[in-house]
Protein backbone atom coordinates (compact mmCIF):
# COMPACT_ATOMS: atom_id res chain seq x y z
CA UNK A 1 0.00 0.00 0.00
CA UNK A 2 1.15 3.53 -1.21
CA UNK A 3 1.69 5.88 1.87
CA UNK A 4 2.34 9.30 1.45
CA UNK A 5 3.44 11.87 3.74
CA UNK A 6 1.44 15.58 4.66
CA UNK A 7 2.93 18.32 6.26
CA UNK A 8 0.83 20.60 7.99
CA UNK A 9 1.74 24.07 9.24
CA UNK A 10 -0.60 24.98 12.22
CA UNK A 11 -5.03 25.35 11.62
CA UNK A 12 -5.98 28.39 9.98
CA UNK A 13 -5.53 29.94 7.19
CA UNK A 14 -4.20 33.21 8.55
CA UNK A 15 -1.64 31.78 10.72
CA UNK A 16 -1.26 27.77 9.85
CA UNK A 17 -2.44 25.30 7.37
CA UNK A 18 -5.40 26.65 5.15
CA UNK A 19 -7.92 24.45 6.67
CA UNK A 20 -10.04 22.95 3.69
CA UNK A 21 -6.77 22.53 1.64
CA UNK A 22 -5.52 19.84 4.25
CA UNK A 23 -8.81 18.02 4.44
CA UNK A 24 -9.26 17.76 1.03
CA UNK A 25 -6.08 16.40 0.64
CA UNK A 26 -6.58 13.86 2.87
CA UNK A 27 -10.11 12.85 1.87
CA UNK A 28 -8.44 12.26 -2.47
CA UNK A 29 -5.95 10.30 -0.49
CA UNK A 30 -8.03 8.18 1.44
CA UNK A 31 -10.44 7.55 -1.35
CA UNK A 32 -7.45 6.67 -3.57
CA UNK A 33 -6.87 3.85 -1.03
CA UNK A 34 -3.69 5.52 0.07
CA UNK A 35 -2.33 5.71 3.61
CA UNK A 36 -1.02 9.21 4.81
CA UNK A 37 0.44 10.02 7.62
CA UNK A 38 0.56 14.18 8.68
CA UNK A 39 3.25 15.39 9.94
CA UNK A 40 4.49 19.42 11.44
CA UNK A 41 7.27 20.71 12.95
CA UNK A 42 7.50 20.94 16.55
CA UNK A 43 8.18 25.18 16.73
CA UNK A 44 6.15 28.08 17.97
CA UNK A 45 3.79 29.94 15.18
CA UNK A 46 5.15 33.22 14.35
CA UNK A 47 2.07 34.55 15.77
CA UNK A 48 -1.70 33.78 16.67
CA UNK A 49 -4.32 35.42 14.14
CA UNK A 50 -7.48 35.99 15.26
CA UNK A 51 -9.64 34.77 12.41
CA UNK A 52 -13.19 36.70 12.77
CA UNK A 53 -11.29 39.89 12.94
CA UNK A 54 -7.99 39.02 10.80
CA UNK A 55 -5.78 41.00 14.18
CA UNK A 56 -3.09 39.24 15.32
CA UNK A 57 -3.82 38.19 19.37
CA UNK A 58 -0.06 39.47 20.44
CA UNK A 59 -0.56 37.78 23.94
CA UNK A 60 -0.99 34.10 22.90
CA UNK A 61 1.30 31.79 21.58
CA UNK A 62 0.85 28.46 19.88
CA UNK A 63 2.91 25.65 18.56
CA UNK A 64 2.49 24.56 14.80
CA UNK A 65 2.62 20.51 15.73
CA UNK A 66 0.15 20.64 18.61
CA UNK A 67 -2.45 23.33 16.50
CA UNK A 68 -1.66 20.95 13.43
CA UNK A 69 -3.47 18.07 15.41
CA UNK A 70 -6.27 19.95 15.48
CA UNK A 71 -6.95 19.14 11.91
CA UNK A 72 -6.03 15.19 11.69
CA UNK A 73 -7.86 14.03 14.91
CA UNK A 74 -4.43 13.97 17.09
CA UNK A 75 -2.48 11.88 14.81
CA UNK A 76 0.39 13.99 13.50
CA UNK A 77 4.28 13.20 13.72
CA UNK A 78 6.77 16.25 14.75
CA UNK A 79 8.89 16.28 11.35
CA UNK A 80 12.20 15.43 12.94
CA UNK A 81 11.13 12.12 13.12
CA UNK A 82 10.46 10.88 9.61
CA UNK A 83 12.21 7.49 8.27
CA UNK A 84 12.12 8.44 4.48
CA UNK A 85 11.77 5.03 3.60
CA UNK A 86 8.29 4.37 4.98
CA UNK A 87 6.98 6.80 2.74
CA UNK A 88 6.26 7.27 -1.51
CA UNK A 89 5.88 10.59 -1.72
CA UNK A 90 5.30 14.01 0.17
CA UNK A 91 1.92 16.71 -0.16
CA UNK A 92 2.21 20.34 1.37
CA UNK A 93 -1.06 21.97 1.53
CA UNK A 94 -1.03 25.85 1.48
CA UNK A 95 -2.06 28.99 4.11
CA UNK A 96 -0.31 31.51 5.47
CA UNK A 97 1.56 28.97 8.09
CA UNK A 98 3.68 27.81 5.04
CA UNK A 99 4.93 31.49 4.90
CA UNK A 100 5.09 32.39 8.09
CA UNK A 101 5.98 28.84 10.10
CA UNK A 102 7.26 26.66 7.54
CA UNK A 103 9.39 29.88 5.81
CA UNK A 104 9.43 33.38 6.48
CA UNK A 105 8.15 34.08 2.79
CA UNK A 106 5.50 36.71 4.99
CA UNK A 107 7.78 38.87 6.05
CA UNK A 108 11.08 38.29 4.08
CA UNK A 109 9.57 38.00 0.28
CA UNK A 110 12.24 36.44 -1.89
CA UNK A 111 14.76 36.58 0.33
CA UNK A 112 13.28 34.22 2.26
CA UNK A 113 14.37 30.89 4.20
CA UNK A 114 12.64 27.96 5.38
CA UNK A 115 13.01 26.94 8.95
CA UNK A 116 16.22 24.95 9.28
CA UNK A 117 13.92 21.71 10.23
CA UNK A 118 11.62 22.29 7.78
CA UNK A 119 14.26 22.19 5.37
CA UNK A 120 15.79 18.88 6.39
CA UNK A 121 12.18 17.44 5.53
CA UNK A 122 11.75 18.84 2.73
CA UNK A 123 14.57 17.78 1.24
CA UNK A 124 14.54 14.26 2.49
CA UNK A 125 11.65 13.57 -0.46
CA UNK A 126 13.76 15.63 -3.03
CA UNK A 127 17.09 13.68 -2.43
CA UNK A 128 15.05 9.98 -2.46
CA UNK A 129 13.54 11.62 -5.43
CA UNK A 130 10.31 10.73 -4.13
CA UNK A 131 7.05 12.48 -5.99
CA UNK A 132 5.60 15.43 -4.57
CA UNK A 133 2.81 17.63 -4.59
CA UNK A 134 2.66 21.64 -3.02
CA UNK A 135 -0.25 23.68 -2.99
CA UNK A 136 -1.53 27.45 -3.33
CA UNK A 137 1.30 29.40 -1.78
CA UNK A 138 3.65 26.28 -0.57
CA UNK A 139 5.24 26.29 -3.69
CA UNK A 140 7.39 28.88 -3.17
CA UNK A 141 9.25 27.00 -0.80
CA UNK A 142 10.30 24.78 -3.74
CA UNK A 143 13.11 27.43 -5.57
CA UNK A 144 15.09 26.78 -2.01
CA UNK A 145 15.48 22.62 -2.53
CA UNK A 146 15.03 21.97 -5.92
CA UNK A 147 16.99 23.12 -8.86
CA UNK A 148 15.10 24.64 -11.80
CA UNK A 149 11.73 23.81 -9.88
CA UNK A 150 8.55 24.59 -12.52
CA UNK A 151 5.74 25.07 -10.73
CA UNK A 152 2.76 27.53 -10.24
CA UNK A 153 0.91 29.45 -7.20
CA UNK A 154 -1.51 30.77 -9.88
CA UNK A 155 -1.81 34.50 -11.61
CA UNK A 156 -0.68 36.96 -9.05
CA UNK A 157 2.27 38.49 -10.97
CA UNK A 158 4.21 39.41 -7.97
CA UNK A 159 4.53 35.85 -6.54
CA UNK A 160 5.15 34.60 -9.73
CA UNK A 161 7.88 37.06 -9.81
CA UNK A 162 9.26 36.47 -6.50
CA UNK A 163 8.78 32.59 -7.52
CA UNK A 164 11.50 33.36 -10.35
CA UNK A 165 13.87 35.79 -8.71
CA UNK A 166 14.63 32.39 -6.08
CA UNK A 167 15.41 30.35 -9.15
CA UNK A 168 12.07 28.81 -10.15
CA UNK A 169 10.11 28.71 -13.21
CA UNK A 170 6.26 30.00 -12.69
CA UNK A 171 3.81 28.64 -14.75
CA UNK A 172 0.65 30.47 -14.91
CA UNK A 173 -2.38 28.19 -13.97
CA UNK A 174 -5.97 28.51 -13.32
CA UNK A 175 -7.23 27.19 -10.08
CA UNK A 176 -8.80 23.85 -11.95
CA UNK A 177 -4.93 23.02 -13.17
CA UNK A 178 -2.13 21.54 -11.78
CA UNK A 179 1.13 22.20 -13.54
CA UNK A 180 3.88 19.30 -13.44
CA UNK A 181 7.61 19.66 -13.20
CA UNK A 182 8.28 15.73 -14.25
CA UNK A 183 12.23 16.23 -13.84
CA UNK A 184 12.17 16.75 -10.48
CA UNK A 185 8.69 15.10 -9.63
CA UNK A 186 6.72 17.98 -8.51
CA UNK A 187 3.20 18.23 -8.71
CA UNK A 188 1.48 21.92 -8.24
CA UNK A 189 -1.69 23.51 -8.34
CA UNK A 190 -3.22 27.14 -6.64
CA UNK A 191 -6.16 26.30 -4.88
CA UNK A 192 -6.83 29.10 -2.69
CA UNK A 193 -4.48 31.05 -4.20
CA UNK A 194 -7.67 31.53 -6.69
CA UNK A 195 -10.17 29.47 -5.69
CA UNK A 196 -13.49 31.76 -4.75
CA UNK A 197 -15.75 28.20 -3.15
CA UNK A 198 -14.31 25.16 -1.72
CA UNK A 199 -15.65 22.90 -4.58
CA UNK A 200 -13.18 24.88 -7.00
CA UNK A 201 -10.54 24.00 -5.00
CA UNK A 202 -11.24 20.69 -4.55
CA UNK A 203 -10.54 20.06 -8.02
CA UNK A 204 -7.01 20.84 -8.69
CA UNK A 205 -6.20 19.48 -5.06
CA UNK A 206 -8.02 15.77 -6.31
CA UNK A 207 -5.79 16.29 -9.49
CA UNK A 208 -2.39 16.90 -7.70
CA UNK A 209 -3.12 14.34 -5.27
CA UNK A 210 -4.11 11.59 -7.98
CA UNK A 211 -1.03 12.74 -10.35
CA UNK A 212 1.07 12.87 -7.33
CA UNK A 213 -0.01 9.13 -6.90
CA UNK A 214 -0.07 7.91 -10.38
CA UNK A 215 4.13 9.20 -10.81
CA UNK A 216 4.59 7.13 -7.05
CA UNK A 217 3.63 4.60 -9.61
CA UNK B 1 -30.05 29.90 -4.58
CA UNK B 2 -30.75 27.70 -1.57
CA UNK B 3 -28.92 29.12 1.16
CA UNK B 4 -27.81 26.63 4.66
CA UNK B 5 -27.25 27.36 7.58
CA UNK B 6 -24.00 25.36 9.31
CA UNK B 7 -23.51 25.67 13.05
CA UNK B 8 -19.88 24.76 14.28
CA UNK B 9 -18.65 24.83 17.90
CA UNK B 10 -15.22 25.65 17.94
CA UNK B 11 -12.17 24.02 15.60
CA UNK B 12 -10.97 20.81 16.61
CA UNK B 13 -12.88 17.38 17.73
CA UNK B 14 -11.58 16.97 21.17
CA UNK B 15 -12.97 20.54 22.27
CA UNK B 16 -15.40 22.11 19.15
CA UNK B 17 -16.30 20.81 16.18
CA UNK B 18 -14.76 17.67 14.40
CA UNK B 19 -12.85 19.51 11.48
CA UNK B 20 -13.38 16.90 8.89
CA UNK B 21 -17.11 16.93 8.94
CA UNK B 22 -17.00 20.65 9.05
CA UNK B 23 -14.66 20.78 6.17
CA UNK B 24 -17.03 17.92 4.05
CA UNK B 25 -19.71 19.41 5.11
CA UNK B 26 -19.11 22.55 3.45
CA UNK B 27 -17.94 20.56 0.02
CA UNK B 28 -21.29 18.93 -0.28
CA UNK B 29 -22.89 22.26 -0.13
CA UNK B 30 -20.35 23.98 -2.04
CA UNK B 31 -20.61 21.00 -5.02
CA UNK B 32 -24.75 21.04 -4.89
CA UNK B 33 -24.35 24.26 -5.73
CA UNK B 34 -25.66 25.79 -2.93
CA UNK B 35 -24.99 28.76 -0.50
CA UNK B 36 -23.78 28.30 2.67
CA UNK B 37 -23.46 30.45 5.77
CA UNK B 38 -21.41 29.29 9.05
CA UNK B 39 -22.61 30.41 12.42
CA UNK B 40 -21.24 29.87 15.77
CA UNK B 41 -22.31 31.08 19.33
CA UNK B 42 -20.11 33.93 20.59
CA UNK B 43 -19.19 32.13 24.24
CA UNK B 44 -16.05 30.32 26.03
CA UNK B 45 -15.41 26.82 25.03
CA UNK B 46 -15.46 24.62 28.22
CA UNK B 47 -11.95 24.33 27.94
CA UNK B 48 -8.92 23.61 25.34
CA UNK B 49 -7.64 20.32 24.85
CA UNK B 50 -4.23 19.50 23.24
CA UNK B 51 -4.93 17.45 20.70
CA UNK B 52 -1.34 15.93 20.26
CA UNK B 53 -1.13 14.91 24.11
CA UNK B 54 -5.39 14.48 24.32
CA UNK B 55 -4.70 16.68 27.88
CA UNK B 56 -6.95 19.82 29.01
CA UNK B 57 -4.09 22.88 28.81
CA UNK B 58 -5.77 24.43 32.23
CA UNK B 59 -4.54 28.05 31.51
CA UNK B 60 -5.89 28.54 28.40
CA UNK B 61 -9.14 29.97 27.44
CA UNK B 62 -10.71 30.23 23.88
CA UNK B 63 -13.67 31.74 22.28
CA UNK B 64 -15.98 29.37 19.78
CA UNK B 65 -16.99 32.02 17.59
CA UNK B 66 -13.37 33.04 17.21
CA UNK B 67 -12.02 29.69 17.02
CA UNK B 68 -14.77 28.62 14.52
CA UNK B 69 -13.22 31.38 12.15
CA UNK B 70 -10.23 28.95 11.53
CA UNK B 71 -12.32 26.25 10.02
CA UNK B 72 -13.86 28.86 8.02
CA UNK B 73 -11.56 31.11 6.55
CA UNK B 74 -13.11 34.15 8.48
CA UNK B 75 -16.40 33.68 7.48
CA UNK B 76 -19.12 33.09 10.43
CA UNK B 77 -21.33 34.71 12.26
CA UNK B 78 -22.70 34.68 15.59
CA UNK B 79 -25.56 32.70 16.03
CA UNK B 80 -27.88 35.78 17.43
CA UNK B 81 -27.65 37.42 14.42
CA UNK B 82 -30.00 34.53 12.41
CA UNK B 83 -32.52 35.85 10.35
CA UNK B 84 -34.62 32.34 9.41
CA UNK B 85 -36.19 33.61 6.74
CA UNK B 86 -33.25 33.91 5.23
CA UNK B 87 -32.19 30.24 5.62
CA UNK B 88 -33.81 26.76 3.83
CA UNK B 89 -32.32 24.61 6.28
CA UNK B 90 -29.53 24.01 8.44
CA UNK B 91 -26.65 21.07 8.79
CA UNK B 92 -24.69 20.70 12.43
CA UNK B 93 -21.68 18.64 12.53
CA UNK B 94 -20.01 16.73 15.45
CA UNK B 95 -17.22 16.66 17.26
CA UNK B 96 -16.89 17.45 21.20
CA UNK B 97 -18.10 21.13 21.24
CA UNK B 98 -21.58 19.79 20.66
CA UNK B 99 -21.43 17.77 23.83
CA UNK B 100 -19.18 20.52 25.57
CA UNK B 101 -19.76 24.10 24.12
CA UNK B 102 -23.27 23.71 22.58
CA UNK B 103 -24.51 21.70 24.89
CA UNK B 104 -23.44 20.24 28.44
CA UNK B 105 -24.39 16.59 27.76
CA UNK B 106 -20.52 15.67 28.02
CA UNK B 107 -20.89 16.57 31.63
CA UNK B 108 -24.73 16.01 32.22
CA UNK B 109 -25.40 12.88 29.99
CA UNK B 110 -28.98 12.15 29.38
CA UNK B 111 -29.97 15.01 32.25
CA UNK B 112 -28.03 17.62 29.41
CA UNK B 113 -29.04 21.23 28.51
CA UNK B 114 -28.43 23.24 25.32
CA UNK B 115 -26.70 26.77 25.66
CA UNK B 116 -29.78 28.85 25.76
CA UNK B 117 -28.27 31.20 23.12
CA UNK B 118 -28.00 27.69 20.49
CA UNK B 119 -31.08 26.47 21.51
CA UNK B 120 -33.23 29.45 21.00
CA UNK B 121 -30.78 29.15 17.24
CA UNK B 122 -31.87 25.74 17.02
CA UNK B 123 -35.41 26.23 17.86
CA UNK B 124 -35.84 28.64 14.90
CA UNK B 125 -35.59 26.15 12.73
CA UNK B 126 -37.92 23.55 14.17
CA UNK B 127 -40.59 26.06 14.56
CA UNK B 128 -40.36 27.12 10.57
CA UNK B 129 -40.17 23.52 9.35
CA UNK B 130 -36.97 23.23 8.07
CA UNK B 131 -35.02 20.41 7.06
CA UNK B 132 -32.27 20.12 9.15
CA UNK B 133 -28.81 17.43 9.24
CA UNK B 134 -27.46 16.37 12.62
CA UNK B 135 -24.20 14.26 12.13
CA UNK B 136 -22.44 12.16 14.82
CA UNK B 137 -22.85 13.23 18.69
CA UNK B 138 -25.00 16.27 17.35
CA UNK B 139 -28.17 14.35 17.64
CA UNK B 140 -28.18 14.09 21.17
CA UNK B 141 -29.55 17.53 20.86
CA UNK B 142 -32.38 16.53 19.17
CA UNK B 143 -34.75 15.57 21.65
CA UNK B 144 -34.33 19.02 23.65
CA UNK B 145 -35.60 20.39 20.38
CA UNK B 146 -38.56 18.54 18.67
CA UNK B 147 -40.67 15.70 20.10
CA UNK B 148 -40.68 12.43 19.26
CA UNK B 149 -37.08 13.32 17.44
CA UNK B 150 -36.38 9.86 15.63
CA UNK B 151 -32.01 9.61 14.80
CA UNK B 152 -28.65 8.04 15.13
CA UNK B 153 -25.55 8.40 16.40
CA UNK B 154 -24.28 4.86 15.39
CA UNK B 155 -23.85 2.13 17.75
CA UNK B 156 -23.26 3.07 20.77
CA UNK B 157 -25.83 1.09 22.95
CA UNK B 158 -25.17 3.63 26.25
CA UNK B 159 -25.33 6.89 23.84
CA UNK B 160 -28.25 5.33 22.01
CA UNK B 161 -30.16 4.61 25.31
CA UNK B 162 -29.35 8.54 26.47
CA UNK B 163 -31.11 9.32 23.41
CA UNK B 164 -33.87 7.19 23.86
CA UNK B 165 -33.97 8.54 28.29
CA UNK B 166 -34.17 12.19 26.81
CA UNK B 167 -37.47 11.52 24.45
CA UNK B 168 -35.96 10.08 21.70
CA UNK B 169 -36.26 7.29 19.33
CA UNK B 170 -32.69 5.90 18.19
CA UNK B 171 -32.20 3.84 14.97
CA UNK B 172 -29.30 1.92 14.74
CA UNK B 173 -27.21 2.60 11.92
CA UNK B 174 -23.78 2.78 10.01
CA UNK B 175 -21.69 4.87 9.05
CA UNK B 176 -22.97 5.01 5.45
CA UNK B 177 -26.09 5.12 6.60
CA UNK B 178 -28.93 8.27 7.07
CA UNK B 179 -32.00 7.91 9.16
CA UNK B 180 -34.65 10.34 8.01
CA UNK B 181 -37.35 11.45 10.37
CA UNK B 182 -39.96 12.81 7.82
CA UNK B 183 -42.17 14.50 10.81
CA UNK B 184 -39.78 16.79 12.22
CA UNK B 185 -37.41 16.76 8.97
CA UNK B 186 -34.75 15.95 10.84
CA UNK B 187 -31.65 14.05 9.00
CA UNK B 188 -28.80 12.18 10.93
CA UNK B 189 -25.76 10.34 10.39
CA UNK B 190 -22.99 8.68 12.44
CA UNK B 191 -20.19 10.17 10.78
CA UNK B 192 -17.22 10.18 13.21
CA UNK B 193 -19.24 8.02 15.40
CA UNK B 194 -18.19 5.42 13.51
CA UNK B 195 -16.32 5.91 10.72
CA UNK B 196 -12.34 4.92 11.01
CA UNK B 197 -11.59 7.21 7.67
CA UNK B 198 -11.94 10.33 6.04
CA UNK B 199 -13.66 8.72 2.82
CA UNK B 200 -15.94 6.53 4.82
CA UNK B 201 -17.25 9.52 6.80
CA UNK B 202 -17.78 11.47 3.85
CA UNK B 203 -20.36 8.83 2.17
CA UNK B 204 -22.83 9.45 5.00
CA UNK B 205 -21.89 13.15 4.97
CA UNK B 206 -22.67 13.94 1.23
CA UNK B 207 -25.96 11.51 1.75
CA UNK B 208 -26.94 13.39 4.79
CA UNK B 209 -26.58 16.91 2.95
CA UNK B 210 -28.07 15.53 -0.09
CA UNK B 211 -31.33 14.35 1.41
CA UNK B 212 -31.58 17.92 3.38
CA UNK B 213 -31.47 19.55 0.17
CA UNK B 214 -33.76 17.44 -1.13
CA UNK B 215 -36.40 18.12 1.60
CA UNK B 216 -35.99 21.39 1.05
CA UNK B 217 -37.14 21.10 -2.35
Amino acid sequence: MKTIAVLLSGCGVFDGTEVHEAVLTLLALSRAGVKYQCFAPDIDQMHVVNHLTGEVTVAETRNVLVESARITRGEVLNTTTLNIDLFDGLIVPGGFGAAKNLSNLATNGSDCTISPIVETFLREFALANKPVGYMCIAPMMLPAIYANAKGTIGRDSETAHAFNEMGGEHHVANVEDIVVDEANKIVTTPAYMLATNIAQANIGIEKLVNKVLEMVG
